[in-house]
């Protein structure tokens, strides 16, 4: 059994940011991942609206993260945690050990609908993109696809692209063919093609030159571990509060997997190092009520 | 005259952000700050809370921000801004010229208040603080010194440092001595001492050695060049909902100039993503508006 005050599960940048803060402060905390560091930071080739660096790839922003992880000695566990368990101490359990807590930060994101091509993966960052606002400067006075109708997304693109192309999959769509806009209702894609970068799709049998394809389905939150606790959620995602509490005491959430407005590296590590910041303030309570 | 979508005052990392934002989703904008850019970071020694960064020093981090900007053609004004006014278009009014703009981000931060002793600045990062959560962790297990009575940051200092001083400038204080707390009353800084870092303060004629001292007076938010607009404040700090905006329409703020709970350069960028990105979207609407 291995007993922290705070357990964080998800090292993506919000989870990483809550360990460092927590762990600054002196409290005693693990971060725990199935995965490598970073979160989705290991998907992304090109980053340039994290402030601090004018272009870093997903990896090496990951690497340095975890470089802080390192030094401030925070044990970073490589396990899938399969449950957590409410009561006066908090239990978390993964494949391999079991963890005591007082406070539990979740910070596992969420994963990113794919298309099920078997290329896909290969374009991934070099055209083929699911963050309009994170990518759409890459692509300035191009033409771009984006499979969906998200109103924010869409709009995104059309204040930087020349020509959008809406990739409808079903038949209602809001938007109308104009200059900018070709809209094409139950879109299917068949293919990806292009040599080092994606250069092409094949939509309904047609062949479109495109300089990138967003893709923008519906992603799920990852919190499939959460099984007997009765979490607040809103489609999915967590819902928080301004302290990036959830409805249960002692239980906070940051990153991807809350429900919010903007999905950014940033606002992710802000919302992890607040979420932080008042757990540990929760846990000093905690110690006063004892004394 | 100069003309734009966006004018953003003050280029901290708060300022700097959303205009990164606003550049990469192709909007007009452009930075003014009286000062080199950079903000407070100018006078900050070592950061080790921010994420991406093992260790980096403020004017590094401020020069990284800034290579973003330069990278982006955003232009900068170092100009002092001395007005603005509200209206159907916004006019920003500096020392040297005259801003035309529909929306205005303000992100000029607070000035902290200092003891007013002669050889301060050379103490500054080098013993001499004003933020517990930033630099407390620098002081692990030391011996630290607070000026003011801010339970907040006297609570983080307990959790990390082996004793702390409260230097309390009136009578009265919730805190007792124990054996990890003192209190001096009526306590008066009359001398910072140390070679090349700070060593010991003279406090009501009494030489006390301390690893740092921690200012925690009430800072002072950079607003005094607005001047007619009825600007909803809080203690002097600026009041915004959760998208940043202010009770004037068009007008966002953000970073420390902001009523808040956290004050931290992770923060201030997050909440310059956001004040950017809501604000990208009421001109959007504009301009759909006057179609």
């Amino acid at each position: 059994m291995n007993n922290y005050d705070v357990v964080v599960i998800g090292s993506g940048i919000a989870g990483i940011t809550a360990a460092i803060y927590l762990k600054r402060a002196s409290i005693n905390v693990a971060l725990i991942d199935m995965n490598a560091p970073g979160g989705q930071l290991l998907n992304i080739k090109a980053i340039e609206n994290y402030p601090g660096f004018k272009e870093i790839t997903g990896p090496d922003l990951a690497w340095q993260l975890y470089e802080q992880v390192t030094k401030l000695d925070i044990p970073f566990y490589t396990e899938e945690v399969i449950d957590i368990k409410d009561g006066e101490n908090k239990v978390v359990t993964t494949t391999k050990s079991v963890f005591n807590c007082f406070g539990i930060i979740l910070a596992t994101g969420r994963a990113m609908r794919t298309l099920g091509l078997p290329n896909e993966a290969n374009y991934r960052g070099k055209g083929l993109s699911f963050c309009a606002t994170c990518d759409g400067a890459l692509y300035k006075d191009k033409t771009v696809c984006i499979l969906g109708t998200e109103k924010e997304d869409i709009d995104y693109l059309l204040g930087v692209c020349k020509e959008v192309i809406i990739l409808n999959p079903t038949l209602e769509c809001e938007y109308k063919n104009n200059k900018q806009i070709r809209v094409i209702n139950q879109a299917k894609i068949e293919k990806l093609e292009g040599q080092s970068k994606l250069e092409s799709i094949v939509v309904n049998g047609e062949k479109i030159n495109t300089s990138a394809l967003f893709i923008n389905l519906d992603s799920v939150p990852s919190i499939s571990f959460i099984k007997d606790i009765p979490i607040k959620k809103d489609k999915g995602y967590i819902v928080v509060n301004d302290k990036m509490e959830t409805n249960i005491k002692g239980i906070y959430a940051c990153g991807d997997i809350i429900k919010k407005d903007l999905y950014q590296l940033v606002t992710a590590a802000s919302e992890g190092a607040i979420a932080a910041t008042n757990l540990r303030k929760e846990i000093k309570r905690g110690c006063n009520e004892m004394k």
